[in-house]
């Protein structure tokens, strides 16, 4: 077999970026060693060797299915988070009739750019439902624009946001489109993994998933569509996926997403209890020993326990804090991985708090850090301000 | 470091089916591996760590673009061949004013279930070109197609035939598309990794390619747009691949996609020279000594090495032929692995000989197969028909 090389080198670093993407836990990797080496075969392939890994596949979906409480006919593999929202949304417009989509301004941009688009290409009403001042979605406001709403409605809004880690009141929104007949896509790209989820029990019909958040690999997420709804695939082609998601499958990543996401329910009560006591700790000590320091969202209260965005009072200084925190090795973000190449900053910043003068910085938490890292940290904040 | 598992476990079988996938060479697992231990890093986040898995990627996209002779801004990083034949002929319709498709009955079901979407959902002309008797398309009926449209075509051939072997001529194609202004989509799966190809030199806007097939990953694949056109990406969301393909890019697989192209390239005129001979040598063993015995396409002629679709003649025993070689652990198929769940027999084959009297079986060659192996396939064979 194989050894795997040790966290050191990468522990020279400080890495709370993990909202970005997480280390792959070896076990998951060793999880999916085999399928690289010797069961290579070909999951659509009928004879016993690819029957092999299309049980493996049919295993990691069973597994999947049950960690989120659905039928495992109702877990689609994807390519990521990104594939499946676009599936979702795509598919509500096509094939569940949906005219107009409701969404809000700090979607991901594998929602916002694909509803945009929907609006651009086919003429899709899309509306922005309003947000409070901690970027929370103002359930009244989205009642209201389904009461109005001439036509059938996708809502489409995330379970936990990327960048400010606002949590959205699944249930209430679920049920809130139940009454008004609406689709509901949720995009759980940081919940699945993070959090227990029971489908049975969530009024929802498409959620999304994304292995390499919680210790999994990348290139590999997964798609939930509730057995309520039938919709047609994205990518067209071979019989996949029961006619799903053509394309070969990704047979190691199936494998990886699958045994991530078991370990990190096995896990959740110790590491999520463990990163929120990290989370409150760093704003604990940055509000004591940073002046003028506030945060984005609502880090106390319905907030992702992975997920701290500070507010540091902008300064000459403090707009190269991003670039001082590299140099010294410290992983951090100003916001979405997805959208770092961007000059115009965040658009989730930018729709929540009009604010020039702050600058935003994500600290994202998984079971790897330290309190002494916090420290660390919290000590080259303080040079870099 | 980490020790290969030997190959020993599957020599046990014989595996035949590579044009489905096929083993991935373990230099390029060597090359993927650090990728998922201590090189995690999201290659779209800014600080250095991110930076060097992006470099990563970007050097994978110049090797790759080397080795096809392209340049690097033409390569774009995909989750496999489906999705970029589904990128290349949704951008056709939507950015390139494509009103009517031309294609063939026996290309991939990503091509053909993609057009046929294409011109149920929103009316796109859709035409089939006329294939000869060893199922070569018929390129005076392709003159005349594209002479007599009054619309911009596209048009999507495969440069071989995953079932029959079968080679366009990807020039004369290409420059017929050339002379009435067509967008020329090809479908170089079974192509891209097994010969030399000069994008510079070759008139074409898509070409696709799947890792998987040249002894690399699955999951990953290429699509080449020609720099005279600009397209939207067909998966939307974050900035990846310079906005080209939205989502985390699948970094292992990437690099494991251009070290396999490296290495297949590399030792192109080996291989192609030890399949070929191997695949001559079971058409003539099969000649010898399989009475009634014949081949769909052009096995002799414009042909994949690597591909060798025999015609049994039907009988009780041969309709089981399949059955029992999987049984013997021979690894061969009917058709495409794609298409294997459908009863319907491989539309490849009911497009082009309407002999219900025939069984078709593909072999699908790689180095790792051996004169040995033939022989004892033969011998199989012999038993069971």
């Amino acid at each position: 077999m194989y050894e795997l090389q040790s966290y050191s080198r990468f522990m020279e670093r400080i890495y709370f970026d993990n909202a970005a993407t997480t280390a792959m836990d070896p076990i998951v990797l060793e999880a999916m060693m085999p399928y690289f080496t010797d069961k290579f075969g070909n999951p659509s392939s009928i004879y016993s060797y690819g029957r092999e890994s299309k049980m493996a596949i049919e295993q990691a979906r069973k597994s999947v299915a049950k960690l989120l409480n659905a039928n495992p006919g109702e877990i689609f593999f994807t390519s990521g988070g990104t594939e499946s929202s676009n599936t979702a949304i795509t598919a509500a417009v096509y094939d569940l009739g949906c005219k107009h989509i409701i969404s809000s301004r700090i979607e991901h941009h594998a929602t916002l750019h694909t509803v945009e688009l929907w609006n651009h290409r086919h003429g899709i009403k899309l509306s922005f439902v309003k947000l409070d001042e901690k970027g929370h979605v103002d359930l009244e406001d989205l009642r209201r624009l389904l009461e109005t709403s001439e036509e059938r409605c996708l809502v489409s809004l995330m379970h936990a946001n990327n960048e400010i880690g606002n949590l959205l009141p699944i249930d209430a929104v679920g049920n809130l489109c139940k009454e008004f007949d609406a689709i509901f896509h949720c995009d759980t790209v940081q919940t699945v993994g993070h959090y227990p989820i029971s489908l049975r029990d969530t009024p929802v019909h498409f959620i999304t998933g994304a292995g390499h958040k919680f210790h999994g690999p990348k290139g590999v997420g997964i798609l939930y569509v509730n057995e309520n709804v039938t919709i047609k695939p994205l990518l067209n082609g071979g019989g996949q996926e029961r006619n799903m998601r053509a394309g070969t499958e990704n047979l190691y990543g199936i494998v990886g997403f699958a045994r991530a996401l078991e370990l990190a329910m096995e896990r959740y009560a110790e590491d999520s209890q463990y990163i929120e006591e990290l989370k409150q700790y760093m704003a604990q000590q940055l509000q004591q020993q940073v002046p003028g320091v506030r945060f984005n969202g609502d880090y106390k209260g319905r907030s992702l326990y992975t997920v701290l965005n500070v507010a540091f009072p902008k300064s000459e200084k403090s707009e190269m804090i991003l670039f001082n925190l590299d140099m010294a090795g410290i992983c951090v973000s100003g916001g979405s991985a997805c959208s770092s190449g961007a000059n115009a900053g965040s658009h989730v910043i930018n729709a929540i708090n009009s604010d020039p003068n702050v600058v935003p910085v994500r600290f994202s938490f998984s079971r790897h850090n330290t309190r002494a890292e916090v420290d660390a940290v919290i000590e080259k904040v303080k040079e870099s301000i």
